[in-house]
């Protein structure tokens, strides 16, 4: 009984490990058109724009939600983030924290 | 009359980039309160706070007018930037965007 809880946990910590991964493939392919701003690398071109290349990707995150729920606002990211779903997020942040 | 014009002209055009030009020594200066969240040479060690280090001098000079006029909102940005002079912002701003 002991085994079977303990091989339960780690299905389940697996699970919520491999729910919450982001997948840095699938960040690149939704982050093209952030590149038009934030530079194709993440390195922007425009002074007033910040640059994202290896960004913390917790940040990256909290600030794209804040640009979603309306806790920090700006005109354009207000908007870019507005369709993004949390694995959308997740993604694109891993994508520009993993680059250099 | 036509050179005094010119040298005129050219004082005024050095007085004008003098009072504006960042001071990046002062600004390193001014930044030491800033190290201990986003680390000593811009690079944060806590994933929740940004990375400043190479960040665009004009969006670090936006985001810090933007928490001292509260239309960018933290509870720890907001009481830092209070204090901050536009001379203050520029520095800081000019500082962190110098670090590679």
């Amino acid at each position: 009984m002991k085994n079977v809880l303990l091989i339960t946990s780690a299905l389940i910590a697996s699970f919520a490990f491999n729910a919450n991964a982001a997948d840095i493939a699938a960040g690149k392919a939704a982050s093209a058109v952030c590149g038009a701003c934030h530079g194709a690398a993440g390195i922007s071109v425009i002074p007033m724009y910040p640059n994202l290349a290896g960004q913390k990707e917790a940040y990256l995150v909290k600030q794209l939600k804040a640009f979603k729920s309306g806790t920090r606002t700006d005109p354009v990211m207000s908007a870019m983030a507005m369709p993004l779903s949390d694995a959308d997020i997740a993604n694109v942040s891993a994508y520009f924290a993993s680059l250099k």
